[in-house]
């Protein structure tokens, strides 16, 4: 099930970066629940480029549901997802569709599908195909909303430029999700925004990591072993290019710490259990504890620079130098937070309805 | 499929630490792969714990292949193997059954099981689990090795001790499976040693992080989205517990990295293609490009730790303190090597598999 | 998974009877197959209705494959083909949307959905539906065929009225693809037709059986247990509505034989096993032996009649009379059978890409 | 997933028939079901070989849960259950491992596993891995029960002996799951007897049919298109060996129905909504209607039978006959019976999990 992600609530993807439209099949989502157009508008903004921080390629998004909803709300069958890609210069990859773009998949799409890919515009390896993902994660999200869990990330850092972390213990999620440039500390946000400027002058490109909480979840969700929520989630976040690294809680910085500086102590709090601290992220063994889920997600530089770049013709088979011609980011840390907090609720939807069953999320 | 992994090659896991016998089901392998059973058994002692860095419970891990294996070869039928639990002491832990052990699954087990979960050393839960996994990654490991393709991991840091970094372009990893305690830099096991003894001493425990490479992998294997080798070997890896964080090539590395360091140059070497460096892991738009295939685990410090912590009783609802009993590991970072390297030859034989077909293992 | 099926080649399926498109999304096909859009108009042509024997529904079927294909070819990435709906009459619906059909889904989606359903002409539980899955699986077949395997239906029988039956060793195939009203003993059309336009003027229906070769396949494909062939096709062709009954071989009538006569016995035959009787269907222990595979499957009379009938209404939850207005098929076993082609082709391409990997079907 | 079946819960089998031990595990069952051995006791010995009329094989099925219950309960985590084979004659097939035997998946195996099977008895394929399946089915029949549904088999004809049919509205479940032999009208036993001691006799074998009920399912169980109840049903009754054929409702009879006559009219009674008549078996649309559901399943005579066959050497690739000297039923229609009773309580179990969450089933 190569495009497919899912299980009790699944979703299907398709598209090209520039084929006539790209969608999503979103599956298993309990019947009854109102879809507000603006809330997936809202969603689709914040992955939407904008700025010098970002390609010049427009779209506008403008999405058909096709299936699955009826008289404004899901039906509990299939609900399908339908962009049209518009603002396509084809012409702008036909010179270089033999060359290897460096850090891109064309290379490994060649060897993959023995040279039928779609090349045009990274075809259907292209960032462009996360639109839908973000349009059926807008309804997940309403969906936990409801429930009062609330899925937040801000961008950790760009540039080596760090945003403060969340508290833990009480994520401050308050308003992030109306920010376009998702910061904690607003005073990052120059400092963030000038040094992707920059790297786009030099023709370079930089990289970040965003950081994620969820609030509000059950405690008892997830399992031992194979499908743990550290699992599932990095499962479908690594789908997600330009991801190369996931942690939970402390993650990478539990290696220089004691057991008892790791470990959460439990305590009860007005009848409640918590933890004091929270270094596992909400997770223990896999199952979530009732206290915030925490995990970052590392991003590389986008792979698309203008400048020079030795590779390969993989039809030739000899070295080669590319120069980029089409519109790229130079930086979509910003961009690819709208697309974790998709994936991210589309997952916890999944596990939910596996766990509570199907009509739970109405 | 809570307990299962896999699709062309899949693994369904049982067993709970002190009951009469844990295993694993391994459904999908070729017919005909020869069985050495000294291969296994040399696996097994890898994961065994071994002096005083480790628990003091001594399994001999005496297992039987009940299924799916004939005149010591394969049949391609479901293969079972099977551990019987000797050297158990389950009065440890009936005392301090309703407390939750800080960093464990005890709480989160109680609420997702409604208090029916076996407690006993942890259950289900336990690190114990692991040791049919890798009797069966053994087996996976032998089919890979005469394709060609190693799998190999060292100790990258334990207790803030780095060892150094694998060659990404080059992993040096002849000899690596034949170590017990498995860094690169034998200067360091001394160090790190001396750093698990002390953490023992003090009734503390350590963390670490390990570095996987995988060798000999074709070119084109995965898939763009959901089923990305960064997405398989994730959701398998967190299956193990302990670990909070993987990292592919530079991974977090990434984020404060332009994309002209970033970015892996293509070359024609004798012919073949080959990437001038190796940051992104051997894996483009989630595929395999032929280089070595690199990740990290960050592995947390052992949760079980003897010194008095604050905790709660989880069926009285009230705060208390635990002071642990059971036998345990100050480190478990040199243990979960092995497990890492079963996971992993588990996972690449399913996508293999998918690729190639079942018989292509043979 | 709900409306998705299949493991290496998949298919996703969307879409409500008086939804703007209907569509399916095809995974894991081989990249550079031709796509022979004659050959999909053929088989979407043997699905239409056709004269008094049929509804009255037009539909041109204009589908758009929008990801996937690339200059004509299959990229290997998920193929999407959409097709609207064009002649929908919901009108017809909205007066008896809470009574439920007998024979229909109305009640039992009513209770699913919660009364969120798409009622209009069934919704997601039309017959309409089928008519991507023709698309989808006449690419399949199209594959299928470039590798020597055909899949060809015939009707079996209709209202009572018996076709001949294959030659189960050698079926009678050819031409066979063509055919709009696909019956072997040609002489059986203007019968079988007869009867539906007798049912029709009775504002009745009438139901049959379908009868599927599959010659060509390779012996030693599919699993013991849960993934036999009649496994992995029975779950796929329930998919289809109206159809309550699937035999392999002799099927139902194996009851009354004795093993002696139900045995085929293998022979040697020009150098190849073959059996000298097919009682069997091509299928021992779930996994094909090389002779054709052969199945009937039954099709109920169409829930759809224009005569009054004796119902719920499920809203107001009392006795009611129902007289069905829209346009409806006295029959639809000759329109079925496209559908159990075009299904039979995509299960079975998914099974020899598990086999024999996912390049095996370019 | 070739040895599993199931999402919510699943199972998963392993075993040959002259192996140490066979088994199966179950996964996904809710905590906390008590472990009625009685109850599993009881089922086994309805599948057990008893008389003239089945195999000398006698098997004690001692068999052990070594996993996922605890203190008579279930944990939550996955069951398994293990049962040694004792009674083993492995000689009786060594001089004939070469030769196909007709009807069984001698030659089919030999093709898949190029030779590597475990020839004795059947290895994988022998009805003896059945043994687990009743085993694991029991417990799911257990926590139905308690949910008040009833799963119940009977023997509907053996060698053209007809026993009468369920009521479809009302079918009498009442003790059929303490006799041995299920027939409804208890006069037909003796004649069915004596016909399978006739075939005995005569070194040869029959076959017949099984009719199921299913009582107290909630309406909207079940899924349109590919995870109808049918769909669900079918794909693992066709796991059971010798199974050719299923029906659901009228199935085969609908073929010569009118529309008039097979659809099935709704009607309030004592404000339940129920049908007049039960042709489509309780299913309508893929979907639970409230009513029984009701299925018949076509079971081919034993392949094995003593008489001398033609038959091919598969190794040899000749000609050749063939005269089997193991032990063999002379009918299975009667043990088939517990399986089938197994395998849709499992099915169903996890299609309620699916449905109500996993924690219904409690």
């Amino acid at each position: 099930m190569k495009n497919s992600y899912g299980s009790s609530v699944s979703v299907t993807l398709f598209g090209e970066s520039h084929g006539p439209e790209i969608g999503i099949v979103i599956d298993g989502l309990a019947p009854g629940i109102e879809i507000d157009k603006n809330y997936i508008d809202k969603k689709l903004s914040l992955r939407r480029p904008q700025g010098k921080i970002s390609t010049a390629r427009q779209e506008a998004d403008e999405y058909r549901i096709v299936s699955g909803a009826f008289e404004g709300k899901t039906t509990g069958t299939a609900l399908t997802i339908l962009i049209p890609n518009q603002d396509t210069r084809s012409k702008d990859y036909s010179a270089t569709k033999d060359l290897a773009r460096p850090g891109h998949a064309d290379f490994t799409a060649d060897e993959k599908y023995h040279g039928c890919q779609d090349y045009r515009g990274g075809g259907h390896f292209s960032g462009r195909i996360t639109a839908p993902v973000v349009a059926a994660g807008a309804i997940c999200q309403q969906i936990l909303e409801k429930k009062g869990i609330v899925v937040a990330t801000h961008i950790k850092s760009i540039a080596g430029i760090e945003d403060k972390s969340f508290n833990p213990l009480c994520p401050e999620t308050e308003g992030l999700g109306d920010k376009y440039f998702a910061v904690l500390d607003e005073s990052k946000e120059a400092e963030m925004t000038l040094a992707i400027e920059k790297a786009a002058e030099e023709m370079n490109s930089v990289g970040g990591t965003l950081e994620t909480a969820v609030t509000g979840l059950p405690a008892g969700l997830g399992e031992p072993w194979f499908d743990s929520v550290e699992s599932m989630l990095s499962h479908a976040i690594f789908g997600i290019p330009a991801v190369k690294g996931i942690e939970f809680g402390m993650g990478f910085g539990f290696a220089d710490m004691k057991g008892s500086e790791a470990n959460d102590n439990y305590r009860m709090e007005n009848g409640r259990v918590v933890t004091a601290t929270n270094n596992n992220g909400g997770i223990n063994g896999g199952i979530t504890n009732g206290m915030p889920v925490i995990f970052k997600t590392a991003i590389k530089p986008t792979p698309s620079i203008a400048m020079a770049q030795d590779t390969i013709d993989f039809k030739k088979k000899e070295n080669a130098v590319i120069e980029l011609k089409g519109r790229h980011d130079p930086c979509i840390v910003h961009r690819a937070r709208a697309v974790v907090d998709a994936i991210t609720a589309i997952v916890l939807c999944d596990m939910l309805a596996q766990r509570f069953g199907t009509d739970y999320l109405r």
